[in-house]
């Protein structure tokens, strides 16, 4: 029975984006924080009237800052692929896993003579190098074969002290042996997820495995748990805190993802708005089964831009 | 407190091999079934005294099956490389999870018009064909790319009835893509696994990512668990049952690792012995969060040989 009482009292939170509720969260919030595959983009694709909501967002003073667990880009390519699709954005406004990567190990005094491999793409390797950090790995292990003969033995690094995993196009037996090998001998060698999302919109016409696959298939042969910095772990969070001195109750996480964007805003004590412009469907939210709830809901970002107009005009 | 009375009647039943308990297993058992991998070779190379004891034992009338989870070859495959090692055996003897994936598909009437996608290598292939299947992926994948574009759209064939997931060291992002949408995407698409080890011996001087890897990938990606055929699930002592008409209670299950051999003899109430020669080590058997118990070990499975000698020597 506490069951259903607390579940009914979830379902009771959950509102979909009325004029009214629109004015009531553009009210209370400061700063809006913006999943981007999904909610801004699908694939290189702009999503329909993303560039005229947050034009006006912005005319409203609200801060906006994107935070991705897509960590195959750095914040200046994303900045880049920002500018191509046509929002300005500056690199501080982006908040990518690959940085959160970077910034855990910082934040955690990794000793900069350690060496950190990458199972992941340039994104990951060119944080880790401007926090003056040295990966290795990455795209250039992607062409790498292995050779399993006998005598022949697979050498790996011995100082490095931390194994980054996230997406990787590129995944290959020869890295998932040397990540392994590093995390099984190297004592106290670290394993770090940018993220578990199991697939992930790369392009816009369908899904395809994201850094979920490539994690969880580090923990199958390590069998280890890896330390997460993406979303839903609040790690990016506690960086934004301190970055920008908003309270969390004062700013919106805004996400496509019941389990990693909308969870990351609730973990946080953000406000929270789900958009179905990416994997979660109207359908999912009404399923009985799910327990992670937003607080607001709506079909896709640029519906603000009519609920703020209706707003304005008279009764 | 009943915790501990249970784990200390477990201690109690695991015994060293002595001349005493090797003539006492010997006598009360009609059939051995090997794990292959650490057992009887390591990579490519024989271990040492395994031809001579496995002659002494084919002298006692006992008869011989050899059991491994390496999905990669077929028994055809497997009876080569036994006799590449100097040991004769025949195709019937050897049970492979290669060849479990296919009788597993046979037994529950898998219909043979729908397709098969396989990650994992020529022994899948070989054994599903015999069975008279329609294999698609396996090696021949293991070259293909992907193109993350806008308007590239990764087709599948939605006649893909199962996915069968072993060990694959051609694994890639094609082949997880593939294997992910077929489970996804084809109503009632079985994920099957030839087993999950998180590592294996695949060349003498150390270990390599198992299939528990690419198993743990597609579990990552689907979020689903597959169907396991290989050690330590029962499926393939089933099998063996129905072949050799001997009771379990008269096998002995040899193996070097807990959480597969020694579980998967335990599951079927076979006699067990674990080795020493293979992934375990005598610490790991004495380390008391150790769940899993043999009822006998020793180091290595020559052992038998000089035990065997010393209960016919005079006291």
């Amino acid at each position: 029975m506490a069951g259903e009482i607390s579940q009914s009292t979830v379902k009771d939170k959950c509102q979909r984006l009325t004029p009214q509720t629109t004015a009531n969260l553009l009210d209370s919030v400061d700063a809006f924080l913006f999943d981007c595959d999904g909610v801004i983009w699908k694939g290189d694709v702009l999503i329909d009237g993303v560039s005229d909501t947050l034009d006006l967002l912005r005319s409203m003073g609200k801060k906006l800052v994107f935070v991705t667990n897509n960590s195959t880009k750095s914040r200046r390519q994303y900045a880049k692929k920002f500018h191509s699709v046509g929002i300005s954005v500056s690199e501080d406004e982006i908040f990518c896993s690959s940085f959160a990567a970077a910034m855990y190990l910082k934040v955690n005094d990794f000793p900069i003579e350690k060496k950190v491999y990458v199972i992941g793409e340039e994104g990951i390797l060119e944080e880790l190098e401007l926090a003056g950090f040295t990966p290795l790995g990455g795209p250039e292990d992607g062409k790498k074969t292995v050779h399993l003969k006998p005598n022949n033995f697979f050498e790996h690094d011995k100082s490095v002290g931390a194994v980054v995993v996230g997406l990787d196009q590129y995944i290959n037996f020869y890295k998932l042996q040397y990540g392994t090998l590093c995390i099984r001998e190297n004592p106290g060698c670290l394993f770090i997820a940018t993220n578990r999302d199991a697939v992930g919109h790369l392009t816009d016409l369908q899904e395809w495995p994201g850094a979920g696959c490539m994690v969880a298939a580090i923990c199958g042969t390590t069998q280890k748990n890896p330390i997460v910095v993406g979303k839903p772990s609040t790690f990016l969070m506690d960086f934004l805190l301190q970055k920008f001195n908003i309270p969390t109750s004062k700013m919106c996480m805004v996400g496509d993802r019941l389990d990693t964007d909308i969870l990351f805003g609730e973990n946080a004590g953000c406000r929270t708005l789900l958009v179905f412009s990416g994997v979660t469907k109207e359908s999912d939210l009404q399923d009985s089964s799910t327990q992670i709830q937003p607080q607001y809901f709506t079909t896709t970002l640029s519906d603000i831009l009519t609920l703020v107009d209706n707003t304005k005009s008279p009764l």
